[in-house]
C-alpha cells in the first residue's frame, strides 16, 4: 500500500490548487453530503477556481444512507461525468463521506486518485487516514470496502468552528485513545486540555500530534494483521455500549462510546496486566467530567457481552479480544477477557461513573 | 500488493485439500457459473471433502452478467453463509467467474482470501493470474473493480477437454502474445505447436511457461503504471475489431481479435521500429492459417479508429496508444501511431489476411 501524504494547515485552498496543479487531473470531483454541500464546499468554490470547476456529487446525510445505493450514485456520476484513469475525487465531509468516496475512489476503474478533506474532528483523527474505506451492507456496518489510502489529506481545524461541543468530545475521545497507545508525554498534554475551551491553532497542534500516532500505526500494519489493534482499544466495550444505545432507540456519539469504552477497557487492562490504578483512576475522572455516564445496570451485562462476543475483531465466536495496556503506550493485543472478569470491569466501571 | 501463488498441476483436488488445511479457513465457499456448477462441480465434490461441504454460490453464464446484480448476489451470499475475515472464496470458472468473483473476495469485509481455478485456457492464461478483478458497469467494460491478486491459482488443463477448438485458440491467441513479448525460443516453441492437435501435458507445460511470462510483468508493476501495459500488445487492434463485431451483431471470441490485432499492431511495429518483416510474415501466416481472417474494408477505417481513439488505455483523448516491439521480446510501451498509419496497417493487415 501506498503511503498517504497528511497536510496540517489552515489555508485548504491553496493546498488544494497545488494538489491539482502536481497530479494535473483530467478532471475534478468533489463529493459532498446535503451539509457539507451548504456549509462548506461554498467557502472553497468562492476561493479555488478548480474547486469552482470541478463536477459536485452529493450524497444523503449521515450512516443509514452509507450504502450501495448511494455508491451506485457516485460511480454513475464519475461515468457520467467523463472520469478517466486520471481524474481526481475530492471527499469533502466527515466518516460517511470519506469512508464512502474512499471505496468509490478505490473501485473505479479500479483506482483513481483521491483526497480527503475532514470537516469533522471525529473523521480528522480517525476514518480520513489510514485507508478503511466502505459501505454498510445488509444491516452490517462496513461490511463491504477496501483497503485503500487516500493520496493525500488535507486536515485543517478551520470547519470544526460550526461543531457542536458534543462533536468535539466526540473527536477528542479517540485523540485520547490515541494519547494511550502512544507515550505519557502525548498523553497528558491532552487530558491538562479543555476540549471546549480550545483555540484553532493549539487544536490543530495537538490534532497534528494525535494523527501522526496513527498514521505511524497504519504504515507498519495497513490490514490490521497486527499491531494496528491498538487502535481498536475501547472499541469492543465501546461498540457494545453503542449497539445497547441502538436497542433502546436512543443513540450515543461513536467518541463518547469510545470514551466510555477505554474506561472499560482500562479496568480490565488494570485487572490483568496492573495498568496503574493512579492512571485508571485519573483517566475515568476526565472522561466523568467531560463526558458524563452511560447508565447500565447488571440486568444489562448479558446483552453487553453478546453484542462484544459477535464483534468482528473477534477471530473465533469462542473469545472476546481486547487491545489492552501495561502502561501507558505499552500496547498488548489480542487479550482475551471471560465472562467474569468482563462482568467485574463493568461493575467499577459504574463505581467510576458514580451509577 | 502480495504476491500470488501459481499451481501448475493435473491434480486440482489435492491442492485445493493442502490449501484448505494450510489457510484453515473459518468457512469455504465456491463460486460457479451455471455452466461450471454442472460440468466441473461435480468432479471436485466427489473427491474432495473440503468442496463437497462448501457453500455454493451460482451466477448466469456470460459478460453480459457480470454486473452489480450478481456481485450483490454473491456478497449477499458470504453474508448470509455466515462469512468471516478468516472465510475463503473459490473462483471455479471461466474469465467471468474470477473477474467478478475476485472483485466479491477483494471487497468483502476488506478482502478475504480467494482462490482462482480456472476452467478455460483463456482465463488460465489471462483473467484467472494478475489481479485485474471487477465488472461491468453502465454499459462500459470492468469499469468498477480492484487490482487484487488471487491468493493461490490453480492452473490445470483437464478441465480443457470440453472446450470447442475456437475456444483453445482463443486462449492460444493471447499465450502467442505473451511469446511475442518474452522471448523467440518461448515464441518459436509457440509457433511449432497445432494447437488444434495438442495432448494436455504439453499443452500444461507451454501454458506454465506463458503464464509465467505474465506473472513476472505484474509483479514488477502490478497496477499498470507502465511495464504492464506489454500485455497490451494486440489489444488496442483487437478492442476495436470486438466493438466492430458486436456493432454487426456478429461478436467475435476475444481471443481472436487478439490475434487480428497482433498483426495490425506488428505491422505498425515494422513501420515505426522496424520489427522484422520476415517474422511479421510469418505471424501473419500463422495467424490466417489458424484464425482465418477478420473482415474489414476502408469504409470500417473510421469507425475501428475512432474505438481506438475512445480505448480506455490513452491517457489523452487525442492520440492513440500502443505497445510495439523492435523485435521479438523488445518491447516499446506508450507508442503513438498516427491516423494515417494506422490506415496504411489495415490496408497491409488485408493483404495478410486475403481480404
Amino acid at each position: 500500500m501506498k503511503h498517504q501524504e497528511l497536510i496540517f494547515t489552515n489555508d485548504v485552498t491553496s493546498n488544494i490548487d497545488a494538489l491539482i496543479e502536481k497530479y494535473n487531473p483530467s478532471k475534478v470531483f468533489v463529493l459532498v453530503d446535503e451539509n457539507t454541500n451548504k456549509m462548506v464546499l461554498p467557502q472553497l468554490v468562492a476561493q479555488s477556481m478548480a474547486v469552482a470547476n470541478a463536477s459536485v456529487i452529493t450524497i444523503k446525510v449521515g450512516d443509514i444512507n452509507k450504502n450501495i445505493e448511494s455508491l451506485m450514485h457516485i460511480w454513475s456520476s464519475l461515468v457520467e461525468g467523463g472520469a478517466t484513469r486520471k481524474s481526481m475525487l475530492i471527499n469533502l465531509g466527515g466518516g460517511v463521506v470519506t469512508d464512502i468516496g474512499g471505496f468509490a475512489g478505490a473501485s473505479f476503474k479500479r483506482g483513481i486518485r483521491f483526497v480527503n478533506i475532514p470537516t469533522t474532528l471525529l473523521s480528522a483523527v480517525d476514518a480520513a487516514v489510514g485507508g478503511k474505506t466502505g459501505i454498510n451492507f445488509n444491516g452490517y456496518k462496513n461490511e463491504i470496502g477496501a483497503f485503500c489510502e487516500a493520496e493525500v489529506v488535507i486536515i485543517s481545524t478551520r470547519y470544526f468552528s460550526t461543531l457542536s461541543s458534543e462533536e468535539l468530545l466526540s473527536g477528542y475521545a479517540e485523540m485520547l485513545k490515541h494519547g494511550l497507545i502512544s507515550n505519557a508525554e502525548i498523553y497528558n498534554r491532552l487530558l491538562a486540555r479543555d476540549v471546549a475551551n480550545i483555540d484553532a491553532d493549539s487544536l490543530l497542534q495537538l490534532l497534528q500530534e494525535s494523527v501522526m500516532v496513527k498514521k505511524r500505526i497504519v504504515e507498519e500494519d495497513p490490514t490490521e494483521k497486527g499491531i494496528r489493534r491498538a487502535l481498536n482499544l475501547g472499541h469492543t466495550a465501546g461498540h457494545a455500549f453503542e449497539s445497547l444505545a441502538l436497542q433502546r432507540k436512543s443513540p450515543i456519539p461513536h467518541g463518547y462510546a469510545v470514551a466510555w469504552g477505554l474506561v472499560v477497557e482500562l479496568v480490565l487492562s488494570h485487572m490483568q496486566l496492573q495498568f496503574p490504578s493512579n492512571e485508571l483512576t485519573r483517566l475515568a475522572t476526565y472522561i466523568y467530567d467531560n463526558y458524563g455516564a452511560f447508565n447500565v445496570t447488571c440486568d444489562d451485562y448479558p446483552a453487553l457481552i453478546e453484542f462484544m462476543r459477535h464483534d468482528k475483531k473477534n477471530d473465533s465466536a469462542n473469545e472476546i479480544n481486547f487491545t489492552m495496556l501495561k502502561q501507558v503506550g505499552d500496547i498488548h493485543i489480542d487479550c482475551v477477557a471471560s465472562e467474569e472478569d468482563i462482568k467485574t470491569a463493568l461493575d467499577i466501571y459504574r463505581d467510576f461513573m458514580h451509577i
